[in-house]
């Protein structure tokens, strides 16, 4: 592309939560120019019909490979399986690619497909990078085909990132907590309001599949282990907080060189912050910032880490910014930094 | 039926909210025996898996009039149109009724059809009494048919009972605001928790189905009047409001003369409160209570009429199991005063 | 000041709702500087410690005419009567003034005194300009001191302003339901999560202090007349909606006419959408957009006009923002555009 | 007491939360009659309009023990400290007492003064019974003074008994989370609406006071353990859920064979609930009901419990009434059981 013109996108599944937030930051984005939506039950309507608060004024089109194709950059939000094939579409076009979908996030065909379905497009893994700009940041500006983390990994593996490349995390267990928006827009027993109103309760028990995602990163920074990773369903609409119970394996390490260890690896992150009051999610609602904290439980020598995210936003849509961002040579924040 | 036993009942459309609220009150009333609950989406389960806090251990079956029809009495919780043809049938089988759709609350065919649709039982509108135990008391203890007043009629012409005897009522604006139950149990976008939360809109514009029940009963209180009538959505589970801001036909009467009609109207009613802080919503919740105040705006001389019901309870299954205990010679409140 | 320099401003009072977002707003503004903000509880501490989500890094100072009234322009978030003499010394020593309280928004000093209290400096409210920019933006544009308008009458009036123009307004009734944000941040019982939550209720009966600002504003525009106005509290967090019931001094008038004389009034306004549906507040949250529909009731000839802000931003706080850029010459919605 | 009359109660400490709701129980009893209610902030004022869904027509009276103690029973719901003190002038003059605060909980007063404060009658804990019925019935039937548990233990020691009595645990993360009512009725920050709403996080980090009397029980039932216990705050009013997460001492023991355990445990507990889904909130609330599920992590040969109450119901006010029902021979769920 001509270093004078502004460089094209296209955000395919604009039409559910994820897409729709990926379009509206792309549409009000100071360099990306948002070329096209598409999404498959509001054909035709324009976005700011479907969600008004996003504000985007394009209409949704039926996603048509040769037309959709001539862009620079695509964002897709389909579902896993699905997403595969597009992708692989969208790639022979010489299309870059960050992919919300779990198809290109694990390294492992045979855990994918354990967890998932059979895998279209194995031949593409290789070349995919994993899109935590924190941990990947040098891959992600090089890579053409990005892997979106999924939300929770999102908050677990920057929450933990710290003590696992420090080789000290013996054992844990995650027990998260989201707003309802994670369950997307389908209108289900599950999502109306009446059943989520005063209530709390866990869900995708016992194996959730975000579990394979966090443990392959976990193990890549350096400590290999099996995880207990329950989700909770909670009354409100964004946010997620992921409550990390760290079983170290030199307990003799002190408070202080933990803390170091976060700062270390944080202080100069744009979207990072730590925190001494445990995190909440309120106070990252509608942001790119993870706010995190750590605390040391005396009596049991665990490290307890807290790590809260806006699911639609760090964990999926403002995240898939930021990679794009970095993939283009853009500041990181562009857009998507208030 | 003999004396000695319990008499029996039946709920048809016990899927629903409203539904399944009338089989919880009747499976634990202290005399009603509940035979058979019925449904469409969930037979064969438990009523208790689908709704657990209602706790009825009893399971959905498919309607069969020849089955089901082998009770004294019978609550059917039917759409508008098929609720006339099923009532039909209990009718012609002795069973009496407590009907909650809309079908029997028009004495005005033409009224009904404009706002509805063809009404395939007129004869039956007849002999229907309208159920609200607070105007009607006398008539629903003799009926056989009883129509449930909408939950908006419930509280709107409770509210503005004591003022349309009097002829008062020169005009009304009811401002009402509901939770989410009211829209049912049907999972919709409208229904969707990230819909709801953090919101309100007025919704039924212009023209909402409650406005000819409403003016129906004003009338043959008293106060004939066109009424304006605007539902709102909130962010909350069960509850409803009506607002009702009346421009009185006599400006000189007094507020001392208002109140004295609300005291006479309500003092020695079970489940009315006349209170004097604006009613809350809060304060009836799971509760057979409507709570009301009155207040003066001495600059334009309106009354302002504020009344509170749970719509579930009082505004849908609680005031049949109240219509049910008049028809059968019970204590008014047995099995819904807590 | 010279052109080459950013105009400095600062923030009286923000440790409250409403100082602190001011603070957020002007903290992240492309051309002002905020210079200092200054609170009564907290000082000492940085606002992004008591309120994280705004990430404004300054600390909250005890406020000191001497050494804070060096800048170019203030937002006073002060309470009522404490704010006129404050607001007086900044005006002595030459400083542009946003004032969030309602010291200088009636034009009457009697009427202010009849609902306030004694006012300390009448003599100011002369040279005080009412700001509401989409009724005022020229006045606004020379003005040294600007009474911002309360968030009950930002909507209100915007959603009956073509109607009052057109003298059309005979009566009006206007039902507002707000956030809990609006009652401030102090915790009393009526804050309480446990007291809100689950609950709908008026309050402020019968006289609420916003009700003379309406009055007077429609008076000026072209139609006068005493109003019906209550509030209601809702189990949310930012959001308002007026739902204004208009009796029409012309009842000939069409729809179509009405409708012209929205689309006139506000189809060039950056910050005002008109829109078919009711206007929710969930589309407005954390803009500074008004939102707004008109509907006719065919059956009572009422004019039914919705208007949705967020009580924060548009109803306080990005208004202010927005009458400071009017003041300092500048894009009308800098800082506050997203 | 003579056989013949009503046993009669009081309740000291009802203007709280919790103090309010045991009157509400204890007023609408069938068998006790409710005799006094004490409170300090509105004192003069009727319950019923300091909570109005209580419905409680006493008034508030400053207690008085040469008055008030002229009763059979007493239920106290001081602060812990205070209410030591007090409940010692009610057992000398011959009072059976339900205590709420933790101040009769810890066996070891050692531990009490660690985690609280000098305990002012160390020489009553002897005589106090830990007030779970579903593992202290008979205790409790011959108790004098019944200490209730806390919220959070009353959950987690009924999710965690079948495996502690079973000598299972090894070790266990307890993730609580709960409603906004478990913080009292004081207004503060933490408790003000816009605070909660649309957040979640964990507090009292990190040592929450409920954690030796946690301790206390799994160490009595057989599984002695350091535990990790993390409570989160929910917007929501009432209602708490805890996730344990249990390392099993012996990892071979089947799933069939934990199943059994709690079967055992709890078939014929009138107020516990195993489900199959994970236990949600929602269906506890305003009952006295414990509804629990539990699932074993394949992965990690982990057990997960989940345990749901409302934690002014079976977390407080109920249990309270459920322990006096045993302590004067009265059936278990009188007045509690809906």
């Amino acid at each position: 592309m001509p270093a004078s013109r502004r460089p094209t996108v296209a955000v395919f599944g604009a039409g559910g939560y994820a897409g729709s937030l990926a379009a509206r930051l792309l549409h009000g984005h100071p360099i990306f120019e948002l070329r096209f939506i598409t999404g498959r039950g509001d054909v035709g309507q324009r976005l700011d019909r479907v969600y008004p608060h996003h504000r985007v004024p394009l209409a949704l089109e039926e996603a048509d490979i040769d037309r959709h194709a001539d862009v620079d950059a695509a964002v897709v939000a389909y579902p896993h399986g699905a997403s595969a094939e597009f992708v692989a579409q969208l790639r022979e076009r010489g299309v870059k690619v960050v992919d919300l979908s779990a198809d290109f996030r694990l390294r492992d065909v045979e855990t994918y497909e354990e967890w998932y379905q059979p895998h279209p497009h194995p031949e593409l893994i290789g070349n995919a990078v994993y899109g935590l700009p924190e941990l990947y940041r040098d891959q992600v500006a090089e890579a053409e085909l990005v892997a979106n983390p999924g939300c929770y990994p999102t908050a677990t593996i920057l929450a933990l990132a710290p003590l696992a490349r420090a080789g000290l995390i013996a054992d844990v267990i995650v027990d998260a907590k989201s707003g309802v928006s994670g369950a997307g827009r389908a209108a289900t027993d599950k999502t109306h309001f009446v059943t989520v109103d005063e209530n709390v309760n866990a869900y995708g028990m016992p194996r959730h599949r975000h579990t394979p995602e966090i443990e392959q990163e976990l193990a890549l920074l350096g400590s290999a282990t099996t995880i207990t990773f329950t989700p909770h369903l909670l009354p409100l609409d964004q946010g997620e907080l992921v409550s990390c119970y760290v079983t170290l394996s030199d307990s003799t390490v002190s408070t202080g060189e933990l803390e170091s260890l976060y700062r270390d690896a944080y202080d100069r992150e744009q979207f990072i912050e730590l925190v001494a009051e445990p995190a909440g999610v309120r106070a990252v609602r509608e942001t790119n910032f993870c706010r995190m904290s750590l605390h040391r439980d005396d009596r049991t020598g665990r490290a307890i880490v807290f790590a809260a995210i806006d699911n639609l936003w760090k964990g999926t849509a403002s995240e898939a910014v930021q990679n794009l961002n970095l993939m283009f040579g853009l500041p990181e924040g562009a857009g998507i930094a208030g």
